[in-house]
């Protein structure tokens, strides 16, 4: 992942700071998902950044820094939205199916399958306490519109199995690095609804035109 | 983990090699799962099997195969049910049920998570081809229970949907410990067949009592 050569850099921002930051995040994130975390040393991230690693420490604080907001950067889009979406007007169905198939996209769509980072036996270090927190209130707001939208009120792990199916598509992206993402997208937004009870009739009535 | 001691050996074995071979397995299962699978050494697991590390040689080519098979056992027993239950008489969501239940109760229950192991880039080398034929192998099967199960045909990805639900334990066990695993067990074989578009009643005639 070398350095693109002649980048344009950000008119605000002359030095090109947030490009280094950036590219050392873009850097670090395909050697963790390749090489792996354990084997990736500041160094490594460095040079195929194309940056000297001084300039790294000077962004981050280290490795499970840069570890971290990768972690933190595939639940805070999400996140957000689901905050967003459990105030919105529309029927509680078609926000969980909005929510499913953007989630969906941000974990099966990126550059590199950064959902394997969530086992690393490194990630249940205290350090990374910040992208728990975040998973778990994402977990917590699929919990709530799951609620919300579920015909049957027998399952009390709604979240759980909502937040796991979202989730899979980290393994099945590993199958088949070549994912049609907008097709698993409906897909697995169309099967949320259905694991939670919603009839044909309303999932076709929450799932819009992609 | 250190070696039990006074165990007692298998009649049929009087020096304790199938004793030894199950020992690394398990210390290795636990480091890789812990420590991780790059930081383990074979000195490391040898140690904690209370093995000389000459032993490993004598039952493993080296890490690479106490991993692959630490691997084939998360999927070859639900494999060999599989086969068992494409040809059963009990009704197709009865066996799909059967086979999800007692395949989380293999990835949820052991004593350690081996289903973290997956996404390890070094999982993806030529060596573990064995691996993931038997995955492919189960998958189809979920694939075709699932479509011999299923009320609708408007999926054409069930095998990838049921088993990403059903590997779906995998996560959720990293993330609470304690999984109530019969529990767990119930909700992800009634879910399954929730996804699949099976009626409440259907769902109840397929589980059995626990």
């Amino acid at each position: 992942m070398a350095r693109r050569p002649g980048r344009p850099r950000a008119s605000g921002d002359p030095h090109g700071e947030r490009d280094t930051r950036q590219d050392v995040l873009d850097a670090a994130a395909a050697l963790f998902c390749s090489v792996g975390f354990t084997s990736t040393s500041t160094r490594a991230i460095a040079d195929a950044a194309g940056v000297r690693q001084a300039s790294i420490y000077h962004h981050f604080a280290g490795k499970d820094a840069i570890l971290l907001e990768l972690l933190l950067g595939t639940v805070q889009p999400s996140l957000e939205l689901a905050d967003a979406l459990v105030a919105a007007p529309e029927p509680a169905p078609a926000r969980l199916w909005s929510l499913v198939h953007a989630d969906v996209a941000l974990l099966a769509g990126g550059p590199v399958n950064l959902g394997v980072l969530y086992v690393l036996p490194e990630v249940a270090a205290e350090q990374f306490a910040p992208f728990h927190v975040l998973r778990a209130r994402l977990r917590a707001r699929y919990s709530e519109l799951a609620d919300a939208a579920a015909a049957r009120s027998e399952a009390d792990d709604r979240g759980a199995l909502v937040l796991g199916l979202v989730e899979s598509v980290i393994l099945r992206r590993r199958d088949t690095p070549d994912l049609d993402v907008p097709v698993v997208q409906r897909s697995v937004a169309d099967a949320v609804l259905r694991l939670i009870g919603c009839t044909p009739t309303q999932i076709a009535a929450a799932s819009t035109p992609s």
